[in-house]
């Protein structure tokens, strides 16, 4: 960490550290790389380069080991997409729920140049039988909650084989343009759209395919939840991010000029889908209105939105909110559904502003 | 739980109440019933037969109801086996580990009557998909541990298809001669020979064949372990029962004559194969005597062994202990793996004693 990126962030932990980006300083599409929000479960590994591979192993006919100069030298393909750690927004929970009290800045967008990985997957061929992909990273430690394993374990998170083939996932060096920084994953990034952050494993340094479900920590304990399938409760890993919107202005606890007009603004994104609208309320719900939308012809990038508001005469206090609906029909809920505990906050969070 | 059930057992929790047989009384090939171990996760339910059904559901063909007469009717099957809880022998282990804190007792072997679950399942006629069978008791609550599901749930837990089709697991309604008692899981208890007690689910109302691995509470979080697979720590089920065996007589801490013969007698069980020969130590594991087995032709019940010990003449504390080897030259492990967690306590046990 340097301290220009602290300098920037919201410090939401400070060991391991993480970092959160003011939401309410949104101004740019791309998220700039050092306000950039900073998710670490286990201290910043040190990654020296000559010496470092990317082991390609498992359920593969032909395991690779890559150098980062061969990696540069495949053919490079480049995306926007929105991450958004599976927290974000956790301290608008109630009653509260343990983990890193994120406020909205626990999301960013960027655009990320590497190597797509099924480039990768086609090179080492994939053995029939294969399940999952797991994908570890250099980061290592043992996990704060129970059940979790006595000795410190590699971050890893996977997905499954059909997932892992699709076209836009990759194994991104550059973020933003420049190469990517050691607190981003130098040197080598898993970046897959439309999924929470968590999916996004850094530093990564061996990729393996199974043959079997992959039931890692971070895809059984942590980073899941229980869905009710034939009507039992089974724990599923958190996967697509949900369609979502939240206002970066007015900040909570804004005092507006009252008999004026206040731009309410902020960004929607979607783990699938498009967005089709965002609507406004500056009565706490009661009334919606409909927000102008900006453009994006990228379906995994954010979207920006804003309402011209014109304040009554009348000094009183209120709650801001947005809501997004997209191109399928769904809206954002209005509510908390409890059953997500701790992660996949998407409901319309309330903002509060007085009117003076 | 009656008071007859009470007085013969030792209460490891009252509520849900967790009964264990006093080992040290261990005297009959069969455990009686009324001393038999207990061990509930919820609250014992009520069950009226007239109105109970047993549905299996899910992916099959034919989806049954079937009433307690209708299974009463279904030819019958019996297997004595051992039942052991796979906390077995907890308050061995140190440091301690929460749950219950179980002696030697919470082990017992029974003869069980019913119906063959491979009958069942014919009759249902499994899909080719078929991935797992969960068996649901009626028995409902909310788990003590985190991860867990916000509202109750049944108890439940799955065994692969593969193993539900062997021919040894069965719908057990009677057990010793006599209809399976409330305690027990009346009307409908599963007994899965060769795995921990765990498996074996009390008060079964439902059979649900899933197309997909059952992540289930009991399966995933409680009753699992971290296996390394790949060099991935990945959560497994906790499954077949380990080599073990254990000391009736002496029990810790009797004071035995001085120069005189000492019976030291105990069981040994195993959940695969078949215990090849017990060894005794009454040195703390120094040297090793070998013991004489009973005989047993059932694969899955336990057998008894004995040692005569001619003590010294000389007052003196020591320690008893006892280690099967399997037909497949496999020996109890001297000591605790401690990436077993809190379970699976299979290890030799130190019985401390007195000559005096």
């Amino acid at each position: 960490m340097t301290n220009a990126q602290a300098a920037t962030k919201i410090v939401r932990v400070s060991d391991p550290v993480n970092l959160e980006f003011p939401f309410e300083t949104l101004s740019s599409d791309l998220t700039p790389t050092d306000a950039f929000y900073v998710r670490n479960h286990f201290s910043q590994p040190e990654i020296n380069v000559q010496a470092w591979r990317l082991s390609i192993e498992g359920a593969v006919e032909k395991p690779l080991q890559l150098t980062f100069p061969e990696l540069l030298s495949m053919p490079t393909h480049t995306v926007t997409s929105v991450l958004e750690c599976a927290g974000n927004s956790r301290v608008f929970l109630s009653p509260k729920v343990a983990g890193a009290q994120w406020g909205l800045g626990a999301v960013g967008n960027a655009e990320w140049k590497g190597v797509l990985l099924s480039t990768i997957l086609e090179r080492a061929c994939l053995a029939e039988d294969a399940v999952d992909v797991v994908f570890e990273g250099a980061d290592k430690g043992v996990p704060d909650e129970q059940p979790k394993p006595c000795n410190p374990i590699y971050y890893a998170r996977s997905i499954p084989k059909s997932k892992a083939l699709e076209a836009n996932i990759l194994l991104a060096y550059e973020m933003n343009g420049a190469p990517l920084s050691e607190a981003h994953g130098f040197p080598l990034r898993l970046i897959v759209p439309g999924w929470y952050g968590m999916a996004s494993v850094k530093w990564l340094q061996r990729i393996v395919v199974t043959e079997y479900p992959y039931d890692g920590y971070f895809q059984k304990i942590d980073y899941a939840f229980w869905e009710e399938r034939d009507g039992l409760p089974v724990r599923q890993p958190i996967t697509e991010i949900e369609l979502k919107s939240q206002i970066a202005q007015p900040a909570a606890h804004s005092v507006i000029d009252a008999n004026s007009t206040c731009l309410i603004y902020g960004a929607a994104w979607t783990g699938s889908s498009k967005i089709a609208k965002v609507e406004v309320s500056v009565d706490g719900g009661k009334e919606w209105h409909l927000a102008n939308l900006g453009e994006s012809d990228n379906p995994h990038a954010w979207i920006f939105w804003h309402y011209q508001w014109k304040t009554s005469a009348t000094p009183h206090d209120t709650i801001l909110m947005c809501r997004a609906t997209d191109t399928e029909g769904r809206s954002q809920p209005l509510t908390r559904d409890l059953n997500k505990e701790s992660y996949r906050i998407s409901h319309t969070l309330p903002i509060s502003v007085q009117v003076r």
